[in-house]
This record gives C-alpha cells, sequence and structure tokens, in this order.
C-alpha cells in the first residue's frame, strides 16, 4: 500500500475491503511521504519492518528485488490525487496490478498518459468508484441493459454532503485541507471528489456516455479555494438527458447517493441510505421492491452478496467488492484463465478517464458563458 | 363555478376542497362552453336550473342582477388555461371575488393586465398553487423565515410525472389533450402543468426569488407538441443557487412533488408522498421529525390542520387550506375587518405574476444558446 | 346529528366526512345534553334554530312530525359510549337510518339488543371503524379474499399510541376524560377506544374471526380507572394466529394503526403512516408497492378514490367513504334498488356485536388466570 | 475454528467477521466431523495441512501441544447446538478462549455446566448474539440507561423470517434441516433460532430481565417437528410489560429484526433492515434520526464504527464488533489490564444460560394451560 497511514481515512477503508474475503494480505507499505511516520504506520499494522519503506520509490524498487513467490502483487495507492499518476506509473512499468483511489490523476493529461500505460504495461488496473460494487447498483445495471425499461429517456444522480457546510479546511481537518486545496486535489473540489462518483455511476447504471454539460460551479463558503457545490445539466447519448448534483455545503446531509434512471415503461431508483434495496417502478403496475441476497437476482447481483436477504451489507462490502473481483482477475491471469465476466465488472482506466475528461469539462463549463459544451476527452 | 363539468378531474377536486370546511355553497354554474353539457353537469350537481348558464359571461351578468344576498360571492374558475384571463377580469370588474387554477393566464402579459384589474378592482384573488396549503410545507415556510436554518444557500425542488410517458394525447385522454395542445394551455407542457407549482413551493417555502435561470426543456415523447421534460438551473436572490426539475415521463412516478432547502446550520426537506411530515436536519445534531398536527409547530401550521398527530391528512386538505383561508379573507372583508395573518397565507395575484414569468422566462432559456437569462416579468 | 357539539373532537370529524362527497346536508342536531349548549352549537353550525335540539328525544320526536320531505333521513350519533344505545335504538324504531360511532354500545347486551332492534326496524345502521374506510385496506380484504396470499397463517395488527402516557384525566382533557371513565367508557380504556379498531381491522382483512384469546391487559399509569395498555394472543378461524397491541401509553407514538398479514404464499403490510401504500410480499419474488388511485386495483379500491396517484387521501376520505357509500346504500333503498357490492362495504350492526364481543371477552382474559379463553358473543 | 466447513452458512461469517479488523488470523481448524470433509475445507481456507484436524477433540489436543506463541489463541465454535457444549468445554478447559454461536447449548442444564466451566477456567467467552453488535443497538442501550425516556414500561420485540413457510427441510436444505431437527436444535425451532435472538435484544436494550411469560408456539407447517411460530406475552422487572414475536412461516419477510422500548417521557425503535438509525421519539417535541457514524454518539456506538455517517454499516461489521471487542479483552487478558468498558460490551456467558432459560421456560409456557409461568433459570 501506499498513503494511507495513520490518520488517513480511506487508507483503512481500503484495508478493510481487501481483508473482507481473503484475497489479498498485507506485505509491504509506503504509507508516507514521511518516513518517520511511514515506519511508524507500518508498526501499527503488523508489517515486517523490512517492508516499510520511505518513499513509493523505495518500494517499488525493493519490492521488485524479491523472488516472485514473495514479492508484492498487487499495489493500493491511496495518496492524494497530485500523488495518484506518478505511482501507478511506477507500480505498472515494474509489472505490478494497481489499485488506485479516485479521482483517478490529478489532470485529464495524466489521465491519458495513465493509460497508455497500463495499456503498454499489459497489469490490471482497478480505480475504487466504490458505489458500482453495491450489489442492487450492479443489478440496476443489468436490468437498464436487459431493455426491460425500454429505451433511457432521463437520468438523475446526485450526491449531497454536509461536511463542508462551514470553513472545516481552517480548523486543521485533514480530510477538509487536502481535499479543497488545488495543489493537492487539482481544479476541482466538489465535482471532483464526489462528483465523478456519480458521473461514473450515471454512465455505468445507464450504459449511456454524456455528451454535452452544462454546469453551474459554485464556491459557497467564504474563503474556500475550490468549488463546494454544483449542478449540471446533461445531454446522454441515445438522446436522453440527466441532471447530475453534487455538493457539501447541504447541511445535515451525510452521503446519500441515489440515482434515478427512466425508459419508456418504467424507471428505477437505488440510493445509499438504503442500499440494500432496488426500486423498479412501472407505468402500469406496482413498484417492485427488489433486494440483495434474493435468489430471482442477476449473476452479478448475486456474485457480490455474502448473506442472505435482510441481513444489510454496507459500504466496506462494496468496497471490498471491488478488491474481491479484481482479485479474481489476478487470480485468472496468473492461471492464464479467461476471467468470469462477473469478476471483469470493476472500474478501470476507461471509467478512470472519462472521470478526469468530466473534471475537466464541468470545471470550464462551470466558467464558461456558452450554455451546451461538447463533453470531451 | 366556470369549468368543472362532467369528466374534469379539477373541478371536481375545486368543489370538494371547497366543502370540507363548510364555507362555500355551490350555487350556480357555467360548467362547460357547451350549454347542453354545462346544463347536465348542473343536474347531477343538484343545482337550481335557472343558475345553471351557458356561459360564463350569462353567469356573470344573470348573477350580477340578483339580489345581494343571493348572488354568488366567490367564482372559482377552473377551465383550461386559455380560459382563464377574460372570465376573471370580468367576474372581477362585476364584484365577485375570484380562485382560480393555475398556471394564471395564458401568457404573462395577460397575467401583468390581471393583476391590474385586480387592483382596481378590489376584489380578492386566489390562484390555487395546491402544494403551499399543507401545513408541513407552511410550517417549513416559518421554519426557514425563522433563521433557524442561518441563511439560505441551496434550494432543490422537484416534480416527477410519469402519466405522459406515452402518446396519451392521441388515445383522446382528456387531461391529456389539452395540456399537451399550444392553443389551451399556452407555450408551455410540463413546465407551465407542474413547473410552475414547484416554482412557487421553491419562492413560497425559502423566501427567496429566481433571479437567472438556465433550462434544459425536452420534447421527449415523438408527436408531443409542447414540452414534456425540463431541468433548470437557478440564481437565487441572497446569492442562493437551485435546482428545479419537473417532468411527465418519469415512467412509473406519480406525483412526489419535492424541496429540499439547505442553509449555514441545516436543511429541511419535505414531499408530497409523506405529506404529514417535514425534516429537519442539523450540522451536529440528529436530524428530527415534525409532523403534522403537533403542538409544537406554528400558528400556520395549526391552523391548516383538522385532525390529531397521525391521521393523516392530503391532497384535498391542503386544497380546503386554500379555500378555508381565502373564505375567511372574503368573511373579514365583509365584516369590514382586518383578517389574521394566517388567513392571508394563500397564493395570489403576485404568484400568478411570477408563474408566468417563470414559464416565459423557462422557455426561453431552453431555446436560447446562452447560458444565464435574467429572470424578468 | 347528536352529540358532538364544540369542543367535541369527533363530531366535527363526522361532518367533514358527511360533507365531501355531497350527500349530506346537516340540517338539525341535539349537539349537547345542555340545551343551552346544543343551540349555541346549532348557531355556529349555521343551522335553523326551530331544528336544533334540546335532547335526542326531542329530535327524534319533533323530525318524525315534519313531512317526509323535510325530515332528516340519516341521524349521526357521536356521544360517548354510555349514550349510544338508547338514542341509536330510539332513532331505527322511529324510522331513521343511523351512523354511529364506535365502540357500538356500552355492553354487549346492548349490543345485541341493539342487533334484534336494527333487524327488526328495517333501517340501515352503519358503525364507523374507520381505518376500514381506506382504500388500501378494501385492497387488502380482496387480496386475501382473492386467495393469491394461499391459507392466512398469522396475522399481527397494533395500535400504538402515546397521547395518554401521563394522567392526562387529572388536566381537564376532555377527550381523555370520558375516554378513562368507567361510567361513560364501559369496562374497557384502550381496549374499547382503539383495541376495538384493530379487532374489527383484522377480521375484515383477513377474512378470519377469532376463535380465543389470551390477553395481558394492564393500567400503567397511576391512578388510571381503565386499561391503558394491552396486547392479546389471538386464535383464528383456519387454523390461523394473530396477536393484537393496542396501547394509550407508547411515549411520541401518535395513530400508527398496522395491519400484517401472512398467508403460504405471501404477505400485506398496511399501515395508517403510509395510508395510500399496500405491500405485497413474496416468498420468491420482489415485494409489490400497490398504491390509491393506480388502475391495477380492485372496484373496492377505485370506489373509494377521489384523486390520481401520488396525491395522498388520508383519514377524512377513509372515513367519507364510510358515509358514502352508507349514503349509496340509503339512495337504494330509496329507489328501492339492490346497492352494488361496493357500496354495501361498511361496518354494521354484526361488526359492532363482534367488538363489544371483544371488549368483553378481552377484559374476562386479562383477569383471567386460564391461559385461553374461547371467545363468545 | 470448529465446524464452519464448506456449505455451512454461518462459519463464513463468522470468519469475515474476524477478519474484517486485522485482530485475528485464521491458524487452524476442524471443520467437520467428517475428517475428510475437514482436510477440504482447509486447503480451500488455505491453512497449513497440519493444523487441519479431524475432531474437535484432536483439534483441542493438538493446539495445546504447541508451543504458546504458536498455539491458537481463541477457538470459534460455530456448529449446530447439539455440538456447542462439549467443545466449548473441552477448550475452555485447555485454556483456550472461546467464541460460540448462539443459542449456546442444547438444554438450559448444559448451559449452566457451562457456566461454571467458563468461571473456573478463567477464560474468555462470547456468544455471538450478533444484533447487540450493531452500534445503533448500543446507542439504544445507553439511551435507556441513562434515564431519558424515564422509567422503561413497555418493550416490543419481533424476529419476523418467511424462508420456512413451506416444508423447505425435506428438499435437502441443510441450513433447514438441522434447524428443524430435535437431535440437533434442541427442544425448540423458532423459539432457538430466532426467539433468543430477540430475547437478548430486549433485556440487552431495555436493561430489564423478563420475569414471567405467557406463550403461543405453533407449528405452522406440516410435517415439522419443532416450532416454527411464536408470540409471547412478557412480564418485566421494574414493573413493565412486553411482547416478543418470533417467526419463520411470515412469507416474504426476510431479517427484520426489530425492538422498540417505550418510557414515561418517549420511545425509542430500531430494525435492521435500517440498521443505522435509531428514532428517539418524544411525547412533546419532534422525534429525532441519530444515525451511525454521528458525533454526538455515545462512546459505545463510536467504538462500533468504522465509516463516516451515511455509508452504511451492516450485519457483517455488527459481528466483527462482537469478535473486535472480544480480542480487545483477550489483549488485555494478555497484557494483565483492565479493558476498557467499551470492549467489554459483547455478549457472554450470563446472556448464554439465560437465552437457554427462555429457550425452556417458552416451550414449557407453550404447552401449558396455566397463563403466566414465572421464568426460572
Amino acid at each position: 500500500m501506499i498513503g494511507g497511514g495513520s490518520g488517513a481515512f480511506i487508507g483503512a477503508v481500503h484495508r478493510i475491503a481487501a481483508r473482507i474475503d481473503d484475497k489479498y494480505e498485507l506485505v509491504c507499505g509506503a504509507f508516507s511521504s514521511d518516513a518517520e511516520k511511514s515506519k511508524a504506520s507500518g508498526v501499527v499494522l503488523g508489517l515486517d519492518a523490512s517492508r516499510v519503506y520511505a518513499s513509493y520509490q523505495e518500494l517499488i524498487e525493493k519490492e521488485k528485488q524479491l523472488p516472485e513467490s514473495e514479492r508484492v502483487q498487487v499495489i493500493s495507492i491511496v495518496t492524494p490525487n497530485h500523488v495518484h499518476f506518478a505511482p501507478t506509473k511506477l507500480a505498472l512499468e515494474n509489472g505490478f496490478h494497481v489499485v488506485l483511489d479516485k479521482p483517478m490523476t490529478f489532470s485529464l493529461a495524466e489521465a491519458k498518459e495513465l493509460q497508455k500505460v497500463v495499456e503498454s504495461s499489459g497489469k490490471l488496473f482497478c480505480l475504487t468508484h466504490t458505489y458500482t460494487g453495491y450489489p442492487m447498483v450492479k443489478e440496476a445495471r443489468q436490468f437498464v441493459a436487459s431493455g426491460k425499461l425500454g429505451k433511457v429517456r432521463k437520468v438523475y444522480v446526485e450526491y449531497p454532503q454536509g461536511w463542508l457546510s462551514e470553513f472545516t479546511e481552517a480548523t486543521g481537518n485533514k480530510q477538509a485541507s487536502w481535499r479543497t486545496d488545488p495543489k493537492q486535489s487539482g481544479i476541482a473540489g466538489a465535482m471532483g471528489d464526489i462528483g465523478t462518483h456519480v458521473f461514473n455511476l450515471l454512465e455505468y447504471v445507464s450504459g449511456l456516455q454524456v455528451t454535452k454539460i452544462c454546469a453551474d460551479i459554485n464556491i459557497v463558503v467564504d474563503g474556500r479555494k475550490l468549488d463546494d457545490d454544483g449542478a449540471v445539466l446533461l445531454k446522454l447519448s441515445g438522446n436522453a438527458s440527466g441532471v447530475l448534483t453534487a455538493t457539501q455545503i447541504a447541511a445535515g446531509e451525510e452521503n446519500n447517493v441515489k440515482i434515478r434512471v427512466y425508459g419508456e415503461k418504467g424507471g428505477l431508483e437505488w440510493q445509499q441510505s438504503d442500499a440494500n434495496t432496488l426500486q423498479i417502478k412501472w407505468l402500469d403496475k406496482p413498484a417492485e421492491i427488489w433486494r440483495t441476497g434474493a435468489g430471482y437476482l442477476s449473476s452479478y447481483a448475486q456474485h457480490n452478496t455474502r448473506t442472505p436477504p435482510g441481513h444489510p451489507e454496507g459500504y466496506l462490502e462494496a468496497f471490498a467488492n471491488l478488491y474481491r473481483n479484481f482479485a479474481e482477475c489476478v487470480e485468472a491471469d496468473l492461471e492464464g484463465k479467461q476471467p468470469k465476466p462477473e469478476s471483469l465488472d470493476y472500474p478501470g482506466i476507461e471509467e478512470g478517464v472519462r472521470g478526469m475528461a468530466f473534471i475537466e469539462n464541468v470545471i470550464a463549463s462551470g466558467k464558461s458563458e456558452q450554455k451546451w459544451l461538447d463533453f470531451t476527452v
């Protein structure tokens, strides 16, 4: 693991997610750009001191020198955005598979370059857009793809948070500080941190692509350097349209990611606050409540569930699904086999490039006087 | 009553709403522009045949000739949009108070002219934006006005319907036919029929005014003549912003009007599907569930409730609240008294003018290449 | 109307319910056993002073003397329980149809005598068990009767209230005072006031009858004279079983009446807090959300609805359904016709007798050391 | 681990729960009473073959011979009920800490004997009543204990399942087969499998003890050998009362464990289907929504949470909380320290004895003609 030392939120989440299905063992780390802190974190995590490194460069170099049977196979990179590209590139080029936190890079240019690296390296790459790991999100995608709703016409996605309602970055809150700092986050705040999640969710579930955007991007809290609120009108492929909202100043909101898709014959709705339920709505018959763990679900939902219906699975299990599916692909790769389609269903480099394109397009649109901008990659 | 003959939906709703609190008696009507149909409807409604008229002109003329003690006092006008202005003007100018269905007129120009008529006539005027009649919507407005949420920053309103997902106007559906006919509805479809409702709800609850708009207006169903779907970015007074969505092609949706308002310290949420609940959310303490009928509510919510907590009141009672409050103002007018503030809390000519301005602005924005248009009245 | 003077809760509810569908006109009343108060209430209600009476006896006597075309047709009796039997009997015997508030009488003996009176009088009789007036409760009954759930095995009903959590009857609260006074209420408090409602709901929806009971009946609040809490195990016809709970000391609860029925193949659930929804659950497919106003509902649900799906109807409309259906039967009676089955679907004398039997059986069981008592009528 | 070989449901759950917080490593197992199956399961789980044993006796004997630094420290026992007592006793007596699945033993007599063994062994013992591991259940217990609701008066618990609505044990379903077999499960079916869970939940959250019971225990499905449905009236210490229902024939239900507690001033409600929410209700102010992860929660809830509010934690995390807290106590034991109060908050031998007493008392009551039986241990 690169990054994720003591005090980091998402690093701990990655480690739990990796452990849940017993497909990974944490064997080495460069947990901080501060060598002392990295060592200290390694001790807490019970690692062999010899495999706690002072930098990601050292990690990659030293691990590569280890015999193949001992060497780390998959490197998780959970640093702030500005330290995504370089370690990922180095890891891939040195033969390691990579799991990387989102958004993928600091800029779209980096993203496109990384895409080339992934392709030339032949290594596997996973980007942790957690929400697509939920079984009922996978069911939603399958349901839309089945055509039962007819042609998709309208998609709404939203990600309301309230935790940045105050000038939190001035209080020493580490999570707030780097996310609102253009040097660490890039050109976008809320749009990069959570907008990319719902952008990805929209394209994943609907099977459509954003083609044009018109964005209202705001900095609501005085003194903040990056956007903390935005709403975006979307034109989608297939003549559909959509609305994406993402905000960090909806005081009192937690993380209630939500998607609604409407086709000619019906619609569907999923939200994180009731993550094990997928509502299917129909023009002329009762709405249906589809539930995690049920026997009538697709193989994709079933593959990503561990417990019977009614025993809720949550965010950590959704995260674990990404790790587990990625592991199954790594295993297949080692064995020279083709993974199952269900295993291949995790976000990768393509989603990462489009996510970075979203950031650049949405910020450009926010600044533009022109109504519609083509979504360009 | 003018309009609202057999087969009309909203006419029957108006009559129930007027009856609930025993403040009105239906005494006369011109229920259809077809004299035979009007008579027939009058018979069904048990009216004295002498007071069922062949046209609104006749109604106003003949009723005016009756002694004051017999004459109708309040005329409800529930015709399609293109027959709003003329009968309302005639009624007001002849000394009758008017309750009018929304949207107020066929055009903004008519609306502004009507405003002058209302002012010069000295008669009372109510526009039936039903959703502001719900007790918890009134509570929401009072709560925002109290300042407890701090300055308002963001408002989301939505009105998703699915009943026009198909080309219903081709099937002889009367409700669909006039609503999608530019000659009867005006320049807008969904934006006029339901967009005005949530526009009004937004301004009513937030206490803010829309200042700029950027709209994506669509005709989704092939062959339809007016918009059936739209999403609008909004700039609001007080440096706030908002998003308004209204659609009639969200297959499987009923009428789940919803509003969310976020201020510096918290937010609130109300939706018609759980109409007796107002959620109040806070940055740093538990969310609260405020309920119709509870003793802790403001005088505005209490005034608009008939039953104890837990016995749900619904759409008809919300509608009845408009009629009841209007009646209290008519009574006060008769007695030469000042009505209670709670009685005065019903939508009127000002809301009607702004609603028509919304329609013209939003359709203009939908056609414009320019991103933000000033909201002009 | 007999009873229901100023300050009474349920009298006003009856009047609204009767008005909603324009089938009734209030023409006379004996609103209080105090002649002055009765007159005063009559003035407030706008009645002709000559038809506001000093007693129910006077009302019945004088109205009977009026020409048939002027005379009241249906008498609503909304007094406390101890003044149910005598006016109802007198009214029926003098040729008036009666709508009576629940529970039907002061004792089972009275109930059985009243049954004879109803039968011999040939007049129509309605008992206002409001909850069976909800369209989705009617749908629930039809659904069970259709056999789609298979044989019913288990039924749960509950009625939790919190308003008697304190010794409210000592504070001058009129509603609390008579309900907790054995002289006015009879032998039961909560079991009579709300237990009878859910008993009726259980038998109505399930189509089964209670055959044995085992009750835990409690007086929780110090000083109270009648039960304010109870839980009852039930054996039902058809080898099913059930649980009924009714309490007035569930602090913080409103009036969330709820029923769940389980058969061999699935179950259903309805609760007043979401009154326009009926959940249908299946062993092996997604649960379904059935909604008031939808086109797929039975004629019984459709008959009892006024607005399109998504515009909530509530408690007053449920109450109005009883009045409306009863009026349709009165009209059919006048015309010598057979009412529609949907019109006949209102609670009557049989439900009233069983309700009173419930009260006597449940109180007896509460006092008994024996586990199961046969439910006797 | 003893039990939990391939095909077992709960064994896999235990392993995930143990892994989540990185406090355990699976080092040995006797996964089946069939030596071959045990070996095969060990291979799948990646264990060293030398530590996969043919029986629990062998496991305990061989592990004890290993040097302390290599030897297993905590043994998880996840066998059917009839194989709980013997391995647990043997493990404790040989110096191992034990985590045991519920219900604790085959009979109350065994339970009491095991209590003595735990006490004399000085080893730690955890019984996996999962539902008390949920953070909001812990908050509920703390909230009641704080006295804010006043004296507790009424408690309702329910556990509705539908998965045994058919004669599933005849279809080869392994989970159904042992649970309905008196030789493996003991004298109770549903009451042992899920009734004990809600019995434990009731006593845990309310802080009260059951003192008398009156049970209706049924075998609903033809051919079944043990109860699949029951409802129980309860008298509780402190003059409170309660109702417990547990059923496996509520067709269409999943595992929606629910508890409601009412005191003099308010009530609380928690249910597994919305596990991250605790509703607090008040007599005279708005209900509150308390949420997992929030800063206002008690140290007990905070201690048992891993993610920020709005990222749902579920059943596996609740289960993991038991394992984690137990591990913290084992660590404290090793270090000779006193564990934190939050770490000590896991179910143990006392809860196990009372759970077995519940089973014996409830089955006795089900067969008794006497209404109330004293709850005896």
